[in-house]
């Protein structure tokens, strides 16, 4: 203890003795530019200019704690450091091969002025496109354990911005994004999907632009032990404040010296592509421990899931409900009849995944407790061990395996995430010994612990947890219900993606999503990471399936605009969700989701604006291959594109996968066109998008 | 989902158009009678009378659920049923050889008079020595998931009794017994171990006598899915109400039909000896469903423990502070060399385990974590599986083996559940895989999922779940800092220990517990089964083993006295708790601790009276053996005990550890002697017990 105590004096010395610093202190690179001061109460505060043009005003920074003495009074300046960093890295997976890490960083010591004297750093560091900041607290006496209560971050802005913006919900994110000015915030209006929110409360990453034609986007980096951050909105003022999810006690984060903040971030810039293209949230994510990662596989899929949204058949086995896990005779449970994830149909999902080229086959409902396994907060929902009598677990390895196919395990957890920890370690095992070696999660529901939510610091630490213990197993995972990401991709690149939004799956039994949601989504959630959108429905009206039960239901698309989102929306790991005899009706559109990756060296973003539009092409990992997307929302658009990203002198065949005559995503989704058409780095493409439409090219080159 | 329904219906006809049952309905076994009855105001209620004395007035039977749709108001009684049970039945170990399970049972059933007539049954099961009853929930349409907001079970009591309590905390039970009236029940200056309880609340098994001398025992049998019942008492009218321990989110339980709750359990009889010879607890548990029981073996112990209490060594290894598991180097520590769980002293336990004959050596501090172990809520604190560096694992098994001394695992959760079951597995595997066959598990400190109490449905769900794993991997367990036993050693008789309050280690670091701690135990704590109170130690001032750091601290005891206990606190898992080299300086007094049984075929109380004394004699199993145990308060008393429980017409040698010349607790607790003293059936045994002293005697018989 003594040389403990001598060692975090003498550091204290040091600072204290230090050169007195003077504030204003300042960061920049390229046109952006930070400033950190203390403010005429010793409060400390920070400002970011884009060019001439402010960003963020000067806005306070302070974290409360729980016992009183935290930092969010005046703190005194002890010392700074600045420091560059220009090097680059190469993801595992990803949109582009190789990713530039530039950036300069400011370290600013503080301290409180009184008894006990705590100690907090605030690290920034300066992109060419945003800053990201964090609270870092250092090994130090009189701070060891301690408790957030609140974290007091502001972003004022300078103006009544445009925003992109969904409630915050702490257990949820699945929201339709309503654009408004800041000053129309306000989510008393919309149904709650778990929790109803402080009506001017939004989740990050908020999508903002100026009336000057800046582009911000705020959202959080590398959130590791520690709540997700919300924001509350002054729509008076334009200023935004940090709101921690609490825990069940209220309180934010549990805590230990030495310990940080996740970043705070702020895109910046005066385009909407270059947001698209930043790199910013990933940079501030640590690199990847893991050495071997030939084992994780960006991949596409079919699934045993879309039949059950479309009312063709059910997760559950039978009619029975109140079950109970432990004491239910699941053998003896009559079948209803109607259950998807039987052996003979997954097999023929098995077929159709070999035949046509995918990776692999998840399959939903496999495992028994679906009778009535939502809404109930029931600590023992699935076992995630015990099939369906219906479901042949080795027969369905074997034959998987005979045909080069992979199956995807499903962990629903219902939000009970206690019992689903005390069984992870057995399930992970069966997953070994019967050949599968990537899940689906998903956390429908409240969370057990009760008390707990989503997003919190308990449930953070859980799917951070759950990716590394997969990691050692050398698993891949897809979490839905988890809290959005932050990047951590990089870190646990076996964590391929993430739901954390309104997927796709909302248009088979809601108002569904607008055509504008996956032109804001990019913006949005996908800032943070890849998300497991399932695109690719091909059967638009969805009363086909079941008219009765389906009445009135579509995919709020065009048939074209499904193969522009394995473009525009990127996942290494993509679904065809459709059902394989919707496929087989249009095998030709079908190509282009064959034909597609999920990995890349290289993306450009052509032509974007959140809400109204996107285009995207990228070139398929070590391959002469670009595969174009373009979007729109309800208004049909034409786009004509510079096709000057391709090598110059090379020869390409475009294959264009349009929509048809009359199309619109509410009269006529199902027109498409596929026309072939010789291009080269001269060339210029035209797209004519309709209402809720898209186009998707891919560009191969010619005699290779 | 019809059919279900249907039935349901039929349920409910059949019971609407049952015969009209009048109120009251009675039941009676030998003395003790019950009584229901639906108040004017539709309320159920019952009552208990003892011959003609009644012991509970007419209370109010009810449960308020969360929906507000509960069963706390009006009820129709629409049926009942009476049974009759004579049984006997074999424990796996325990006082005796065998137990009757002798009652008649009266089901009441009620029904909601409006909708949504949701259907409760109540469940008396009256003894010889009390009454047992609990609701019951049978499967129904209008009641699947519910939860319980409180219950509303009164107790009314006849008049101002002695009562013998602890306060009402929801996470210890390690309190010192306040003897008081009812109506000065008030625990507002009692310091709180854990949580401050409302002043008039106390925990059960509550000990009563009445002035008319009836002595009555509150408490519960069969605590499953349901949290701890504590009591609130109204010391005006000498009404106790049940207080169910809350959940982190108030409500206190979640449930699902059909569910019913624990037995609530009323012991009464006209003389303390009846009380603690009831069996009434064990027999409203529910049988092992273990078939192979084999190895389960009570077992007596020693431990590298006491040493740690006494300040001649430590759990922890280093003097480093503010660790963190997965960051710390645990090999680059700097020991302070006082570490107690070494492997040099750990053979030294086995060593003297082997030469006199105890089974087993339980460790504490073997594993990585205690330098700050305790008091920060800290979720990952142990690991179950890492030794620190002078802990060999591998050695130390082979060595114990050797010498057929088995080690007992300790795993200290340090009230961070979460992480304990999500390493279960894994510390169970590394258990089976170092020869481990028994573990004591520990609970200090606040509950994490945060806001959980020891006591509450999910903590309890925890212990029995744990019982039920470990069963599975053939592990006995002794849980300490769990909630108070409720009979369930019947259930799980794996579980062969709990703590769950004060023990005797509290000598060692508190005010200590008086001389009469001991005769007040099995009247409370021990009602719901055995207790690893760690009686035995001989080395009665504890200054002598450091001076400096336990100034004045002493067991409340005489020598004498700490060998009784292994007869009057019946556990079959018996700890030796004192040093080596304190036994060895008294090897003839050591002599009942190797003698002393653990499992037992016969157990006779002489004599008892709560707070004061208490005299048992117990046969050994399978052998003409007997033991007998006499304690008393502090005061000194004289017993003169017939030994015609002895088999007529055989010749004993009885050997009597008694109190020695001027012994008393305080002034001269070493005092002893040993005699020895031929005894038959038509014997009288006199015994002097010193103040805050006890006596120990061993009774075999002679030419066999």
């Amino acid at each position: 203890m003594r040389k403990i105590l001598l060692l975090c004096l003498l550091t204290a010395g040091l600072r204290a003795t230090a050169q007195p610093v003077a504030s204003p202190l300042t960061a920049r690179l390229d046109k952006v530019s930070l400033t950190f001061a203390l403010a005429a109460d010793g409060q400390p505060t920070y400002a970011v200019s884009y060019g001439q043009r402010p960003v963020i005003k000067p806005s306070r920074l302070g974290v409360a704690l729980a016992d009183g003495k935290g930092f969010d009074g005046p703190l005194e300046l002890v010392g700074s450091e600045t420091k560059n960093v220009d090097e680059t890295w190469q993801p595992v997976w990803g949109e582009v091969k190789s990713i530039r890490n530039h950036y300069q960083q400011l370290t600013v010591h503080l301290r409180q002025p009184q008894a006990p004297g705590r100690l907090i750093d605030v690290v920034f560091r300066v992109f060419a496109d945003g800053v990201g900041f964090r609270y870092e607290w250092p090994s130090q006496p009189s701070l060891q354990y301690f408790t957030v209560q609140q974290e007091r971050t502001e972003f004022n802005l300078t103006g009544n911005h445009k925003a992109f913006w969904i409630p915050g919900d702490y257990d949820s994110n699945e929201y339709a994004y309503t654009t408004s000015k800041l000053s129309e915030i306000n989510s008393a209006g919309i149904t709650p999907i778990q929790l109803k929110s402080a009506p001017e409360r939004v989740q990050t990453p908020l999508m903002l632009k100026s009336d000057d034609g800046l582009y911000v986007n705020i959202h959080e980096a590398a959130l590791v032990n520690y709540p997700a951050m919300m924001l509350n909105v002054d729509t008076k003022t334009f200023g935004l404040t940090s709101q921690l999810v609490p825990s069940a006690t209220e309180a934010a984060a549990y805590l230990q010296t030495p310990e940080h903040t996740p970043w705070r971030t702020i895109v910046v810039a005066d385009n909407a592509p270059a947001v698209l293209a930043s790199k910013l949230i990933l940079n501030l994510n640590e690199p990847t421990t893991l050495t071997e990662t030939s084992w994780i596989k960006p991949q596409k899929f079919v699934g045993v899931w879309w039949e059950m949204h479309v009312n063709k058949s059910s997760w559950n086995y039978s009619d029975a409900t109140n079950l109970k896990l432990a004491d239910t005779n699941w053998d003896a449970l009559k079948p209803h009849g109607h259950h998807g994830a039987n052996t003979a149909n997954v097999k023929r999902y098995i077929d159709f995944a070999a035949k046509y080229g995918l990776q692999s086959v998840l399959v939903e409902g496999w495992n028994v407790g679906w009778e009535d396994w939502s809404g109930n907060w029931k600590e023992e929902v699935f076992d995630f061990v015990t099939p369906y009598p219906d479901f042949n677990v080795q027969e369905l390895q074997q034959y998987a395996a005979a045909k080069g196919i992979k199956l995807l395990m499903h962990h629903e957890t219902s939000g009970s995430v206690t019992n689903y920890e005390r069984r992870q370690d057995a399930a992970l095992r069966f997953m070994k010994e019967h050949g599968y070696d990537g899940v689906k999660t998903g956390y429908v529901g409240r969370i057990i612990p009760r008390g707990e939510h989503h997003d919190g610091q308990w449930m953070v630490n859980h799917f951070n947890r759950t990716a590394e213990n997969m990691a050692r197993q050398q698993i891949m995972v897809d979490m839905h219900e988890a809290v959005r990401p932050t990047g951590l991709h990089r870190t646990y690149p076996n964590w391929l993606a993430s739901e954390a939004a309104r997927g796709n799956e909302f248009n088979a039994w809601s108002e569904g999503n607008p055509p504008e949601h996956e032109t804001i989504l990019p913006f949005t959630r996908l800032m943070g990471g890849p998300m497991d959108y399932t695109p690719g429905i091909f059967q638009i009206k969805l009363e086909d399936w079941n008219p009765a039960k389906n009445q009135g239901k579509q995919v709020h698309t065009t048939l074209a605009k499904q193969l522009a989102l394995y473009v525009t929306m990127y996942s290494p790991l993509q679904m065809a969700a459709d059902l394989p005899e919707a496929y087989e009706k249009h095998l030709d559109a079908f190509q282009f989701i064959r034909d597609v990756p999920v990995d890349w060296d290289d993306t450009r973003i052509l032509t974007a604006e959140p809400g109204d539009y996107i285009t995207m092409v990228r070139k398929a990992k070590s391959k002469e291959e670009w595969y174009l997307g373009a979007i729109t929302d309800e208004n049909a658009r034409a786009q004509t594109l510079k096709l000057d990203f391709l090598t110059p002198g090379l020869r390409y065949e475009a294959t264009i996968y349009a929509d048809g005559k009359g199309a619109s995503w509410n009269k006529n989704p199902m027109s498409y066109q596929i026309r072939k058409q010789k291009v080269d780095s001269k060339s210029v493409l035209k797209l004519q998008l309709a209402a809720g439409g898209g186009a998707a090219v891919s560009i191969k080159p010619i005699n290779r």
